[in-house]
């Protein structure tokens, strides 16, 4: 009976990741991350942010499963097993789950989603006109990958037009690719609404400063869902309070959770999220481990690796 | 030079209305509804809630424009000119708008947009998980005419299931229709987010209370844009506060705007919207009414008339 340790929303979860992981699999070994397993037996983990070192001493260890599609709290371990799979989180459901988010984010910043919200904690009665349909606002999204590519269909089913900017070309029907550094301003310069998807690696740390908000077209919005990392929180609100950015829908956060008293909570023009934007049910992501495991006993290929020559 | 009298938003939009009219149409002779201007000489009104009796005293009106959609405002004026054309706020500008905010009431039920802007407003890291994704919820619309037909569309593109009640049976791509009163009860069955587009007509008054209500399935969410009088507030917190009704996101109160004092504010489980749903910038109306003009002027057919004899 192959063992899976488990580190993922800390052991109040543990009884909900069991019950989950004993209805997919019942034949499989689920124990907390610090529960005590002779480190031999252990064959798998699923972790979001395992503590540095600790990989490296699982003799047994075939595969890494990060609960989450990012795994960047997994590769800045300098000691982290590169010989072995490192499983993202993924399938169809995190992919629609964050489809959803980023067109819920950009149809708030469209229709005023901050300032309803106000007007309804004050109960108010403030109708207000909003200048642009979805068909006179451009979304360009960063990082046109797993998750990218389903928002941009899905943008464009509600009448916005949809670029994409990432390292190599595409070609999805009706989305206008940009590629690689050099093209980075013309994407931004065509960008009414820009949507950070990509992962956490060192070309992407730091992106979204105040360079970057400069080349927006005045008036643009910002939907971040990639990591707090890819962001400056005091640029974004320096650039809201100025004006040239028009409203915020934030996911991610630099660290988290979210001070209590960072300005983005009461900031007039910003939305925060609580690191939720493609938060799957832990009974659906118990199922795409199990799946995943039960392919790579059989000899099968392992979804959604990470690729350690590109860092993502 | 023909004449336009309109009344929709107060004196207050009068300096905006005449920028937009004179922009789209320089020749028309635009005054507001209370200015002295010949009643012979008023061939053109566009109104939201012209006071009863008033239309009647206009001998040379040729058609009565509604700024809006709905015209329930209009026609409730027992001396309205059933003679005249009356034509309603229309294109596809506004079914595109009124689909927008359908598509961001649906994923706010979806995806918690009442509880996110309540942690908020507690500066309150709160992570959740949403236990359903939209390819697993039922949508189903009350009105399947310019505004609902767009907003199926839209809905269908965020991977919902999505069904239609209407009148007359409909043959839309992917959309189960039920028609008339008889199938209302199968509609309802299977329906897990309802959304509201009827006209506000004397057999759909009333219609969203308790009875209605009970015949969702348990955890169903609500979107009202129809009219404030097709639903019973009352009923419909009592349905939140059973928990037989997971959410509701309601644009439209009887009366408006809805008091200060209405529970609806502050409830947990709901969105109030300030009758925005579909309001689009004066600037496209009155090109709307500008186009309808230039048509009749060229005897060519009017667009988007009521039809007195179904009263929509
Ligand atoms: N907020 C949340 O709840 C949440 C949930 C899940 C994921 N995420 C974030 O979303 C990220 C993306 O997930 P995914 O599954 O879509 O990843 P993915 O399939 O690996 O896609 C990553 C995309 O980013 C592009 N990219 C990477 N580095 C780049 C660079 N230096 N310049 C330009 N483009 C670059 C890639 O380009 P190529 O296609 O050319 O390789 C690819 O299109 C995750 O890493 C994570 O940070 C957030
Ligand atoms: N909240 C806002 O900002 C806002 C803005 C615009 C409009 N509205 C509301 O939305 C309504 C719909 O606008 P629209 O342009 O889509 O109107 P429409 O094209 O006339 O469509 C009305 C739809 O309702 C159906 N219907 C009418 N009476 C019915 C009944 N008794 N039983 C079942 N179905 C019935 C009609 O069925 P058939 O197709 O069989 O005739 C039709 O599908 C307006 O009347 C207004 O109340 C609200």
């Amino acid at each position: 009976m192959p063992h899976l340790l488990v580190k993922s929303g800390g052991l109040a979860s543990m009884p909900e990741w069991k019950a989950a992981f004993a209805e997919a699999a019942p034949e499989l070994n689920v124990a907390h991350w610090d529960d005590a397993v002779p480190v031999e037996d252990v064959r798998y983990v699923m972790v979001w942010d395992p503590e540095p070192g600790r990989l490296a001493t699982l003799p047994g260890l075939h595969v890494v499963f990060s609960s989450a599609a990012g795994v960047d709290n997994i590769t800045r371990d300098p000691d982290w097993p590169r010989h072995l799979p490192l499983v993202r989180m993924g399938g169809d459901n995190t992919a629609q789950r964050m489809g959803e988010y980023i067109a819920w984010a950009c149809l708030s910043l469209l229709r005023g989603g901050r300032r309803i919200a106000l007007s309804q904690a004050a109960s108010r009665w403030e109708n207000f006109e909003n200048p642009f349909s979805a068909a006179e606002r451009r979304v360009g999204i960063m990082g046109l990958g797993n998750l990218g590519t389903r928002a941009a269909e899905m943008l464009q089913g509600l009448g916005f037009a949809v670029s994409g900017w990432s390292r190599t070309r595409k070609s999805l029907p009706g989305v206008a690719s940009f590629a690689g550094d050099a093209e980075l301003d013309a994407f931004l310069a065509q960008t009414d609404i820009l949507v950070c998807l990509l992962p956490s690696t060192p070309e992407t740390a730091g992106l979204i400063s105040a360079p970057l908000l400069r080349k927006l077209p005045a008036g643009a919005g910002l939907v971040n869902a990639g990591r707090g990392s890819h962001a400056s929180l005091p640029d974004i609100i320096a650039a809201l309070d100025s004006g040239h950015l028009c409203g915020a829908v934030l996911d991610v956060f630099e660290p988290e959770p979210l001070a209590a008293d960072s300005p983005a909570w009461t900031h007039p023009k910003i939305i925060v999220t609580p690191h939720l934007a493609s938060l799957a049910p832990r009974r659906e992501r118990a199922r795409y481990v199990v799946d995943a495991i039960r392919a790579y006993e059989m000899g099968a290929p392992l979804p959604n690796l990470y690729d350690p020559d590109k860092g993502y």
